[in-house]
């Protein structure tokens, strides 16, 4: 029965993805990415928590860790590799004070999300075959306005979710 | 007939252990907080997302902010005061760094949700007749374990929120 339930939920996604693409509305028209050919997924933004995180440095961002229902499932039931039609997105936003909030507190505690970064979505979507060769995950990056990260961008994601090849390639754990 | 009897104890014990987490996750059944009289909706973990933070200080959580489906359409509306109905979930998971993140990166940059503290749940209910005396919200606070805060504790919710009246008492906005 799981087994009929994930290939549904797999069978949806797909759907929901070509669907997608034959509309004409939202960002249907967005460009696909080079070397994965991914588009944005339609209502990523409804998708389910998987996780929050806070990287400094350079990328000095905050970020949601959203996935669909087929990534959901598989996180909740510890289930590796994830199945084909996974889809986890990951939103970022510039890591911001709050003055407002810290006006409140008395004390500078408060960070939020600010202004969307270049590399403001990034997906990876599984397909065992199709992107066999790295992993079976294809990887994906948009900015803020839907544009797509060019070639030498994306040819960067493979390599550094390889070390986590005993997750699955992904970094991120379920927040319980 | 012993690993029969063997396997029937063995199925039994998953049976428990099944049965146990439907109702762990159902929680239904735990205790309103004082006060308010608000108990943990279900299925709230799967509810929208409205924005992430970071607080540091005392709290030193990442949280994420969810919303029922009245919240998320008020919020992308615009549209204030939030209508009756509306719930806000605030999850929070203490502030830790990620050993098997940096590991790759090579430095210390990755912060991800370690274990959930005791303020980690708190949620916002709209009932403009029911909760008039602090501003049409009710709110409650309950442990990783399901324990609700006590009053006392509850008594310094609205006085908190109350300098954001403007913002129909909410703190977060909504992360685009």
């Amino acid at each position: 029965m799981k087994r009929i339930a994930l290939l549904l939920v797999a069978i949806a996604a797909v759907a929901g993805v070509v669907t997608f693409t034959a509309r004409a509305s939202g960002r249907a028209d967005e460009d696909a990415v080079p070397i994965f050919g991914i588009k944005i997924p339609p209502g990523y933004r409804d998708w389910k928590l998987i996780s929050v995180a806070h990287e400094e440095g350079n990328l000095n961002d905050l970020r949601a860790i959203l996935g669909n229902d087929a990534a959901i499932m598989a996180y909740r039931e510890g289930k590796l590799p994830f199945p084909d039609g996974t889809i986890i997105a990951r939103l970022a936003w510039s890591y911001v004070p709050s003055e407002e909030n810290n006006k409140v507190f008395g004390r500078r505690q408060s960070f939020v999300p600010g202004p969307q970064p270049d590399w403001y979505l990034q997906l990876m979507v599984k397909d065992s075959r199709k992107y066999a060769a790295t992993g079976g995950w294809g990887f994906a990056q948009f900015d803020k306005s839907g544009k797509p990260a060019d070639e030498a961008m994306l040819k960067t994601c493979f390599p550094c979710h390889e070390p986590v090849k005993a997750r699955d390639f992904v970094f991120t754990h379920y927040a319980p």
